[in-house]
This record gives C-alpha cells, sequence and structure tokens, in this order.
C-alpha cells in the first residue's frame, strides 16, 4: 500500500517512459527547504544574537537539526546548555526558521563562531546569510527549442559508466557528464562531492571558452538537489538526467527556469519531471 | 584488468567479510582533501584578496573546479575575466590553493561575496576559513572495548530499511540510523541531506539527554564523507557502517579517532577500513 503524502513530501504530475512507453502519473519527490539556525545568549549581561547558519533539509525533526548541529559545532554539550528552541513566527522568503537560546553562562568562541558557522549542507546554497539569495540573480528562463530523443537518454547511463575509471575501482565517486543530444559524450568529471563534479564539468567547458552549454545534457550519476540545478541554470542547460531522484526544491527551480528535469534514468526508462516538451519519442 | 593507483585514489589495507568469511585485502578508497579558492582582483587600483572557500574534494581538475565554481557563482562570465590560475606555493596544512586572478576591470559586488561565497560542497568544513578548524577540538580516541557481530552488522540494512518509509516512496532521502549492538533500532532519520539526517538522530537523542552514544552502531545508507565521522566523533559513536564507500579522510579520521569504520555494508558483508577488533565473528 502506498504511504499518504507527509509534510516532507511534495506531491506532482510525472510524465514516465518505460520500455518505449510514454504514461502520466503523481508522483511524490522528497521536500527540500531552507531552514535557518539563530541562537541567542549573553554576553556581559547583553543579550547577543546570531544567524549561524541556513541549511537545506527535508521539514520535520527541525528541533532536533538544530540540537544536533550546534552539538556536532560543539557550541553545545548537552541538552541542558538549551533554555528555548522554538519557530521564529516570522516565515520569510520560504524559509523555516529555528530559535535557540542558550544558557545564561554559556561562552561562545564568537572568533570562532564567525568563522565556522557558515555552512552544515550538502548544498552549496547554505551558509548564505540572507535567503533571498537563494534565488538566482540574472538568470532567465531557457529556451524551449533544444532536443533529445528518448532512446538516447536511455543511453546515457551505459556511456558514462563505460567512461568513469575510478568509479569502477572504489565506487565513492558521485559523477556528472556532458552530452550532445546525440549521445556522444562531451565530458566527464568524477568527485567525492556532487557539487564539485559539476563545477569541474562545467569549469572545464568554460576553460575551454564555451559558457553556454546550451546545446547539451547533463547527467548526474546521484539525486538531482537544488544546487545542481542552479549550477545547470547559470550555464544554460536545457536537460538534466538524473540516475537519482530529484527534490522538490530542484523541480521547483526546473519548472521557473524551464529546464526539462528527469529522474530515475535507467536504461529502461525515467521519470520526467518538468518540460517533457524537450525528449522526442 | 585493475587500474593502476591515480593521484585521486588512496590505498590501504581492509579486511573484507563476506558470508561468513574474513580476508585481509588491499583497496583503494576515492582522496579527499580540502582545497581553497582565492581571488586576486583590483578595486579603485589597489590590488585586494579574498579567500572565497575551502572545499573537500577529489584531487584532479583543480583549475576546473575554480573556473566552475566561480562561473557557477557569476563571479566571472567566461574565460577572459580569468587572467591566471596557479597553485599557491604555499600547501599548508595538507590544504592545496588555487589562486585566481580576474582582469582588471571587473567588478565585484563585495558585500555579497561576503555573504555568499561561504561553502560549495557536500561538506560542512567547506566555508570555514581556516584549514587548521578541520581538526576537531577537544575530542579524543574512543575506547576500544564496545563490541557488535558481523552478522548483526549485516542485519542492520535490512532494519534499517524496514524503518524507512519516506525512501520507499521517493527513493530520495538518505538515512542515518542508531542501533544497539545486539541490533535493535534506536532511531533513524532521514534527510534530503547526509549531513542534516546525521544531525537530526543526534541531536534527538541530545534532546532525550544522550549526548554520548560510546554504546551505538551509526548506520549510514550512502557513503562516509569526512563531515559524517567528525560528527559521530564529537557523539562519542564507535561503529560507523556505511552502505557506501567511505573517502579517503573518513578513513583518516576515523583511525586517529579509533573509530571502527565499515563500509559497502550488504546482507552479506562488508569492509572494514580502521580498527576491526570491534568486529566479533
Amino acid at each position: 500500500m502506498r504511504n499518504p503524502i507527509r509534510p516532507d513530501q511534495v506531491r506532482g504530475k510525472v510524465t514516465r517512459y518505460r520500455e518505449g512507453q510514454w504514461s502520466e502519473a503523481v508522483d511524490v519527490v522528497a521536500a527540500e527547504e531552507p531552514m535557518e539556525i539563530r541562537i541567542n545568549w549573553e554576553e556581559d549581561g547583553e543579550p547577543q544574537r546570531k544567524s549561524l547558519t541556513i541549511t537545506m533539509r527535508t521539514p520535520g525533526d527541525d528541533f532536533e537539526l538544530a540540537t544536533g548541529f550546534l552539538f556536532a559545532e560543539s557550541v553545545i554539550r548537552s541538552q541542558d546548555d538549551i533554555t528555548e528552541i522554538s519557530y521564529r513566527e516570522e516565515k520569510l522568503e520560504r524559509c523555516n526558521i529555528v530559535s535557540v537560546s542558550l544558557r545564561p553562562g554559556i561562552v561562545l568562541d564568537t572568533s570562532r563562531l564567525e568563522r565556522s558557522f557558515v555552512t552544515n549542507s550538502s548544498c552549496g546554497v547554505c551558509g548564505k546569510a540572507t535567503l533571498s539569495q537563494l534565488e538566482l540573480q540574472g538568470c532567465s528562463p531557457l529556451p524551449g527549442d533544444f532536443r533529445v530523443s528518448a532512446a538516447i537518454l536511455c543511453n546515457l547511463p551505459a556511456t558514462l559508466r563505460q567512461a568513469q575509471a575510478v568509479f569502477e575501482t572504489t565506487g565513492g565517486l558521485h559523477a556528472a557528464g556532458l552530452f550532445q543530444n546525440d549521445g556522444t559524450l562531451i565530458d566527464l568529471k568524477e568527485d567525492v562531492g556532487r557539487h564539485n563534479a559539476l563545477d569541474k564539468l562545467i569549469g572545464s567547458q568554460v576553460m575551454q571558452g564555451n559558457a553556454n552549454l546550451g546545446s547539451s545534457v547533463l547527467m548526474l550519476s546521484g539525486r538531482a538537489s537544488f544546487e545542481l540545478l542552479q549550477k545547470a541554470i547559470v550555464a544554460g542547460i536545457p536537460v538534466v538526467a538524473a540516475v537519482g531522484a530529484p527534490s522538490s526544491l530542484a523541480v521547483s527551480l526546473a519548472k521557473s527556469f524551464n529546464i526539462t528535469l528527469a529522474g530515475f534514468l535507467r536504461s529502461t526508462g525515467f521519470n520526467i519531471y518538468t518540460n517533457p516538451a524537450r525528449i522526442t519519442a
């Protein structure tokens, strides 16, 4: 039996391609939303407040997340160091804000705070100190005329695997591959960090004078997150296909900037979350 | 044929457990090392310099990584905006530093720089402005007396999967599970970000008054990276088992702090990278 929809999931329409057949379905993706962690404490009797981090997370267990983050960063040593933890009333710009008050007497190394607590996530947008910067600046929706066939899309995983040397040996690397719409591999980069693999891939093209990749397909060996889509948009890549699942924010961003986003890419098929028109039978 | 060892790989001894049999082998893991990106530019005729980010990456294609990062963040629009890109001579504290000089006339929004460019990686240590902060502060090696049997370790993936509700539906979440050494699941958290899943898991225990998890096993649904190990160390978790591969820095950290690190965990076996003594037949 299917699980009912939950707050940490987002439901949406998906176009499925399997064994040459197209169908429409309703599917759920994991929710991904920014959460800001603020701390309040006293210094020389004066109340202090600081925004420590913004993390892209799946909603739910937010207080646990804030507590665990502060514990991992040694801001707190136990639950006793926290006197109050609550949501801020203001939910500005799609963000949930969790405010943590520390017990009087706790001493914070604020210079370390400045330097250290800028991020805690698999996503590069985290640590950006204002949420408005989640929006892409100066990017417009991509043109819709690029096309790639479903059959060629299904062949990309095999091509990528053949080209992956390191992955076969260590099993520990993410890969990002750039393809022409005839299935030709343009380039492939690998890294322990999926964002690094994509930065390397796009950076290599930029270094060769290609700062607009409007006629290419990006394939990701893992999941499609917000930040990977953000990088694809800046580079003008119209089709992004991932072996893993997309997050809700990746889907939103793809929709806003007219990117075709496919997930669960296999030799036998895939799901299209946005703009299926670019994929031909 | 096996690939030869490469600069982006680290070779090491591994203890294999398969179908009840133990063996020793030499294996390679993906290299993970910090890289700092610095930029140099002119403002009102004055030379300016700034450290933008530290990312945990797999060595190789470092200039591409720096270029791609600057491009994704709209610091540069094309290769023409870069006049020089080079390694800094000083390789301080195990870090590679890539220095990028921007063309005269390029205008940087430095207030945006301050706010935005704190991170770009799947790793929370990135963006920490000095490399010395990669070291854990105030943590000592964990005691070695905790034990868990190989057979129980092999059962954890099945237990975790049974307990995962969201994952089954969306396929888009990382999971972190905490177990007793008899295989009992203590708690499970999920998130689009693997670090968030672990923060939620440990945070939940801290909120219940358990700030030391010295008698438990951590299971990760994905790969084991540096930062996940760092969080485990702070919480005192002696055994970490991952379905995916560990990175080289995760292995180093596990060794330094006497953590037992297992990777490629399946119902049929696993590889142990450090401190196999805690795993009993």
